[in-house]
């Protein structure tokens, strides 16, 4: 199923400018993989078995990559599920979480993939203005880029990946040659946390 | 069931305006159903058995509060699903769909409540603009202001509802009492499409 990742393009090898306005030698959109119903039931099992480890009482998405994902789980585990949107909307409720009420529960904030950390911070500080507490957050993919030391140094949270880059790194070796295996793993080398 | 719906306010009477700038006796906000895993269930067997009768490869959510349930129907149909973003991302891949490749296929638009039309004609366009065609529309609420009407006649495409707000008021007519059904009732008549 790894393979698949890149047969059909949510994991691409390149040129690429992040949202975070990064550059990087390779490009995560798991948004594709909504469109592999087989590769999507894959990545919802492998998101069940981290989130078994964690205790908690709610499934957050982080918008728009962690809706599809945490709306799945929240259907099969029969947990109250809601959204943190970018901001809270202008119009009707005007709240930033969409869905459950957090209030005194504990959260499991999901999202697709993790770099800087910024917009799961933005989610657990949501999620503590509601008066939640986040037990944890679960991520498919963890790019290794210090986004899981700034979650547990700003927000004493910590982060559990599915995947992060390196293991899924090794685990494409074989079907991405050595001349880009090496790039970029030198590019995550220079991240130093 | 649908006494629920107004248990856990996801609809609500009294004065509201909508995102549209309407004013309305009524707020209908589906997304507090995700926090309810019972109702959640429910509400997705109930677009199951819309969908059910029409014929489509993919499907399309709209952001963002189709989202939730797309992805769910999409998960249990094994059917490749996307959504359509309300405006183009900026950064990354800066597509309209994300997700599923709709070029050439047929897909089933689902949002979760419809009032002017203009969130789904967005939709319709920019699955059209990305090659593909719309069997129709599915929404859990159709709130009876012309909506439908609207899209049938600006795309040619049908919106198939879960309700009517009319079919819903006259479910809710007992538990809400005579005087708030009349005023709904008197809103919704104003409606000539």
């Amino acid at each position: 199923m790894i393979k698949r990742l890149v047969d059909i393009g949510a994991v691409k090898f390149g040129a690429f400018k992040l949202s975070s306005g990064l550059e990087s030698p390779f490009y995560v959109d798991l948004r594709s993989v909504l469109g592999e119903p087989e590769l999507f039931q894959w990545v919802i099992e492998r998101y069940e078995a981290v989130l078994s480890g964690l205790e908690f009482d709610v499934i957050i998405g982080v918008a728009t990559g962690g809706i599809p994902y945490a709306s799945v789980l929240g259907y099969r585990l029969k947990k109250p599920m809601g959204y943190v949107r970018d901001e809270a909307k202008g119009y009707g409720t005007g709240r930033q979480i969409e869905g459950a009420d957090v209030a005194g529960k504990r959260a499991a904030v999901v999202d697709d993939v993790l770099t800087t950390g910024k917009s799961v911070l933005n989610a657990i500080r949501a999620v503590r203005a509601s008066g939640g507490e986040v037990a944890g957050v679960v991520v498919f993919l963890d790019r290794g880029q210090c986004g899981a030391e700034a979650v547990k140094r700003e927000a004493g949270v910590y982060v559990y990946s599915v995947y992060k880059m390196r293991e899924l790194l090794e685990e494409l070796r074989p079907h991405i040659g050595e001349e880009r295996y090496r790039s970029v793993l030198d590019y995550l080398s220079q991240w130093r946390c």
